[in-house]
């Protein structure tokens, strides 16, 4: 008979409930720690008790879609349109600083490497992951705070910047130029994957300001209403792997419409706590937990001096970039800085990148480990030093 | 880049969103009906429009993991166990009668059939699918009442009945023993079957009993509640299976025990609505969709006659079976017609049994047709014959 997979599922939810709490009461720190730590433990990198698989995977990226619905359903448009300026420069910002240093960077140290690895690396520094920055301000319920907005915003205008890039060079690779020759043909991928980032938006915000309207009653129906906006989300995620995003991305836009469409605070109510016990209390662990599962750490330890600079290279390009961003728009100080170290988590984005890079054979074993890594440390530290700033740029009656 | 398979999960939901509608809204009959036709008219059996693969039939699988523990935390352990009396008479004799018609019937119908062969069509006829009881009852609203009660009370008695006696039968043919062959030897699967099912019972009562109300504040726990309610079940689920029943038993019970533990009424309603919108917005749909996937229309034409005999044998024994046991037990005529008539579901036990038995090699191609046809057509009919005979009751005042 079929077992569903149980006991990995029950040993997942397990260790990240058990984590979970252990980092919430007794150490007062995120959640989601606990989760990502519970991984690292458990999974192939230590004790191996856990091991991935297509299931897992499956629930995992299920996970991730919820868990950006939610976080789309849990922001007030007006408010997240209000901080687009600051949005779009810290993302903007962030995103090029770290890709030029990485880039150079990842050059001098290794002068052996490939225009197209060089390059690779340098998005692999530029990413922010958005489901960590979601969860964080969750983890923190500041959903509906200004540094949140523009969390979420930068984070947006990062990852689409990045999967752009991403795409438009995935696209150079496979049509065989190399990157040095630029010429009106090679530059083609670029434009088409603007061309699709900008058909993205432009479809998402036409169904959303035309077409469900006219949808209104279905989003409130009782019984039906929640398969209804569900629905939404599952098309505007399509959308989005058609135009080459992420899911997310999708995803997260459809839950800004969708809240618009639901009638009386107590439905959207009603909606936030469904997808808070699914993304928060069922599948984000799953998310979370697997998310260590590709961590390799004696691969790491070989890799050690690498390893460092880009770390070093990651956190400081990131912070740097997003920091000047929110200066520039106006933000203060302290919100600069609150912002910038929350833009520091490369999640689950990296571990897509790598895999692409991978399957085109671009990347080597020791680029992996690093990137993989990398991506692993600053996601676990980014909701440490959140907090920390935050703590202290309150106390300081700064914030 | 991944993509969830989000088109069939689209797909699925849309027509199952669509059509659960229209059933409900505009032919006022239950909205499991309209799944179950989505799946034929847009599966493998007709259109071919979606097909099934390992990730739906997992989510379908989560789906009526779901459903059965929903089904657990809203029914009322006390008032369920105060109509156990009717439940075990009409579960056995609605397990014991379609059983022995069904051997007997085919054997006759079909001289060359072996005497596993008719034992296994047999127990296809007698399995009653605890889910679709469920889910009949749900779309109804009618999960605490005592028809409720002693439906769901009799579908577990003889799902456990079915699935132990199958374990029991695997064993044997695994053991290379002939059905004729009785000695103490060839019995010893029939025992070790019988200890299996008893075990599992002081398990989960032992566990639901002692040791769930020790952790009562884990239930109860703002944020962690909903998960450690679902490790409940995943740990009931996965008892069930390692004792030869199938998970959905351990769901259920599991769901009983949680229920007892939730301190007040408000905890109860919101993990509630949170279980109906995960098993009945999202995941059950899935499951019932994917029920119809494996209907082999074309197979089904050839083999009518057969399938007639087999039908009339199922529907005809079950009601009977299931009519003695519930006046003999006391019940009034027209509760006992009207629960008769909804035990007649065969669902998604069926194709369990239907798949071990192609890997043992002892069913062919045309049993193995009419038995998941006769399952889906059984599951088709009852939730409308229930709902006839219940207004019909009603109208008469006799309910």
């Amino acid at each position: 008979m079929a077992n569903l997979h149980i006991i990995e599922l029950l040993f997942i939810l397990l260790i990240s409930w058990y984590l979970g709490r252990l980092f919430r009461h007794k150490l007062d720190m995120p959640p989601m720690l606990g989760e990502l730590l519970a991984g690292l433990i458990f999974g192939p990198s230590l004790l191996n008790l856990v091991q991935p698989n297509e299931y897992i995977s499956f629930l995992a990226e299920l996970g991730i879609f919820f868990l950006m619905f939610y976080a789309g359903t849990e922001t007030d448009p007006k408010a997240f349109f209000k901080s687009m300026k600051p949005s779009i420069l810290c993302g903007i910002l962030g995103f090029i600083i770290p890709l030029i240093l990485g880039y150079y960077g990842s050059k001098i140290f290794m002068p052996s490497l490939t225009e197209f690895q060089a390059i690779f690396i340098g998005l692999g520094l530029s990413i922010t992951a958005i489901a960590v920055n979601a969860r964080i301000l969750m983890d923190l319920n500041m959903q509906q705070s200004r540094i949140g907005h523009v969390l979420i915003g930068a984070a947006l205008v990062d990852d689409i910047l990045s999967l752009g890039v991403f795409s438009a060079l995935v696209d150079t690779i496979q049509s065989g130029n190399t990157a040095a020759e630029i010429s009106l043909q090679s530059l083609y991928p670029v434009f088409s994957s603007m061309a699709h980032v900008a058909l993205f938006f432009l479809l998402t915000y036409g169904i959303g300001k035309l077409v469900l309207p006219l949808l209104n009653r279905f989003y409130n129906e009782e019984g039906h209403g929640f398969t209804f906006s569900l629905l939404t989300a599952f098309i505007f995620a399509y959308i989005a792997e058609a135009m080459g995003l992420h899911l997310i991305i999708g995803a997260f836009i459809a839950g800004l419409f969708v809240r618009e469409e639901l009638n009386d605070k107590m439905v959207l109510s009603l909606l936030n706590d469904r997808l808070m016990v699914i993304s928060y209390g069922f599948l984000g662990p799953v998310f979370f937990v697997s998310l260590a599962f590709h961590v390799d750490l004696i691969g790491l330890l070989h890799n050690l001096p690498f390893l460092t600079l880009i770390l070093v290279v990651a956190v400081f390009g990131k912070f740097t970039g997003s920091y000047i961003g929110c200066i520039l728009s106006g933000l203060k100080k302290s919100e600069g800085v609150v912002v910038s170290a929350g833009m520091n988590g490369r999640g689950a984005v990296e571990l897509i990148l790598v895999s692409v890079g991978v399957e085109l054979g671009i990347l080597t074993p020791e680029i992996v480990t690093v990137l993989v890594s990398m991506a692993f440390i600053t996601t676990f530290m980014t909701p440490i030093a959140f907090k920390k700033l935050l703590t202290h740029y309150r106390g300081q009656k700064l914030l």
